[in-house]
């Protein structure tokens, strides 16, 4: 059991308007920083949430690995493309301005598809994915990332966890949110069973000599042991994760003329990670009838939720579903963080002379 | 062990020639179901190749399944996008000119998009994302295709093995060619493993129960059990490769206006199957010089293969390599058909009085 402590959203919003400027980070950017962070929280992807701001943006931010000016420039760009040089600021920062500039592109030209080099952690992909829906249109979110998992048939961590996000509007259903990793399980879930003493099922991860294992502390990848991608072992498809991977970073990176693969750093490292991502706005009007198209959304989606249950489960997920239904809640009650985050925010804020000064609207355990 | 017969390129196309001409379908039409066939056969993925002839497009023509005239038309177009109506004719037809749209659309513009709806099955997706190779574009391909797949949570086949497929050029090494179904398995590898009377793999497919199972005598979409999607079941990420079949039944079937998941008809169904796909290519040089993004292909490519092997292995693959090297052996050798193709070559071809009177170039034994 863990204490949750909630907060309002403007609360803590405001708490990392003033960690971001006294770091020297522009105002509109420590907004667009805490909205990215905060928006993970609220969905229930905490691991990509406002835990990261002072342990990735902001330590790395005193370090000088991280520009806090975020002086991204638009280094080539086409009625529907466009390629952006992060210039190493905050991922969140390029990342807003590449998705409203593939958008703008869409809205004209139908599609538009922007990528970016010399960025760095962008928060959740499916933020940038989810953007698109305010103007009906199908929005693509896909970042390379720092190596995690093994190639088919390899041993060591040389691919990342490189995530898909793609979000299409509907009517009356939640609108499709895919937001998924490459890889067959996040890390963090195999610290957690690490951390619980408890085995880890088959498919997940690979031990130093590439052989499926169910011991997570044989997993420290960049140390031994490696993530399997999406599919597991070859046998179940895990070949097709690793080329999903590979996808990934083709868009991002060699379109982008960024860094791949083992050249991508994670937190750990004393040099610019030089993440890269790729965005891409399709407009759906430009195909059918945005109207007609969001009805036959829902129609598939109803299609599936009222298709037979396996046994022993009482419904059918649509991807983004319980993202939804969680953010409700959430924005309702407050924005939940446990007490180990609260505790690292206060820590970090007090580092820089920034108190972490809010009352939780509830205090609460849970698992 | 079973007899491998091996033919020259020029007499198979010319068979599919006198075949599909003798049922309606105009000359030109005809080269491309050939051609769309028999590469799947010299890429080694015999499954999509000309055992489908007869048994799909030759029958379903005959039986007024499919127009032979494949009298497909352009809905709507715009300078990057285009909605194309396939009339219900072959597949390949309809294909090759939409991802031929997508290129010149992509040549102008950067990117471009068309949706197909009202088709039938296209043979390897591949085909059409390596078509973009020829420009040294980026191509994608993507289909949706007859319920086999259960969707994490459900017990019955209500998605398609939904293909996505993706080809990038590079300079040295083989292109990255991924064209990959997005559930774990094809469902031809369960029919074998059920003749061979062997176990399938946990990870595979779900009994009428909704629970995993390896007797693959349960499995008969349809009827019950069904394929897993890439990933397996809900706890090693099976939910994800629901996700992405989801995905590409969106850009598919939704953006264009078509079937989708249990509306879209396979082989043994009496009425058309309305099988939507989606083509995309993407002109690199937009974003940057293609001789450097090639370069940079080459690059990761090399930095995959050259990264530690499991133990037991002894080459990590990229996507699309073993294809090269069966392609390159099999243009040299002949296009290879198993004698049961064979034989249901000469069966289909005396029915409407085309005489398969080819001599194989070689005939051995392998397994």
């Amino acid at each position: 059991m863990e204490t949750i402590l909630r907060f309002r959203p403007e609360d803590l919003l405001d708490f990392v308007l003033r960690y971001m400027t006294k770091l020297g980070v522009p105002e509109d950017d420590a907004n667009i920083v805490g909205e990215v962070l905060m928006s993970a929280d609220i969905r229930g992807v905490e691991s990509h949430g406002l835990h990261r701001l002072g342990s990735y943006y902001g330590n790395r931010i005193q370090k000088g690995l991280i520009n806090p000016l975020s002086p991204y420039a638009i280094v080539r760009e086409t009625p529907t493309t466009a390629l952006i040089d992060g210039a190493n600021g905050c991922g969140q920062v390029v990342s807003r301005k590449a998705m409203t500039l593939a958008m703008e592109k869409a809205r004209n030209a139908g599609i538009g598809a922007v990528t970016v080099r010399n960025s760095n952690h962008f928060g959740i992909a499916g933020y940038y994915a989810l953007m698109a829906l305010r103007e009906d249109m199908i929005g693509i979110s896909l970042t390379n990332s720092q190596p995690l998992v093994a190639p088919t048939r390899g041993r060591t961590a040389v691919v990342g966890t490189n995530p898909i996000a793609l979000a299409a509007p509907s009517s009356k259903q939640y609108p499709f949110v895919l937001d998924m990793a490459t890889s067959a399980v996040a890390y963090g879930k195999i610290q957690l069973h690490e951390k619980k003493k408890e085995h880890i099922p088959i498919g997940w991860a690979i031990d130093e000599e590439g052989q499926v294992t169910n011991d997570p502390s044989k997993i420290k990848p960049g140390g031994h042991g490696a993530l399997l991608p999406l599919g597991g072992m070859e046998i179940t498809g895990g070949y097709k994760g690793y080329g999903l991977a590979i996808l990934v970073d083709i868009l991002c990176s060699v379109l982008s003329g960024g860094k791949f693969l083992t050249q991508v750093g994670g937190p750990g490292k004393p040099e610019p990670t030089g993440v890269a991502h790729f965005f891409m706005a399709i407009n759906v009007e430009f195909f059918r009838s945005i109207l007609d198209f969001k009805q036959q959304m829902d129609s598939m989606i109803e299609l599936l939720k009222n298709s037979p249950l396996a046994a022993g489960n009482n419904e059918i997920l649509i991807a983004g579903e319980r993202e939804f239904e969680l953010a409700k809640f959430n924005e309702a009650h407050g924005v939940p963080l446990i007490r180990p985050i609260v505790n690292d925010l206060i820590a970090e804020g007090e580092k820089i002379g920034v108190p972490f000064n809010l009352k939780p609207v509830s205090e609460d355990l849970a698992e």
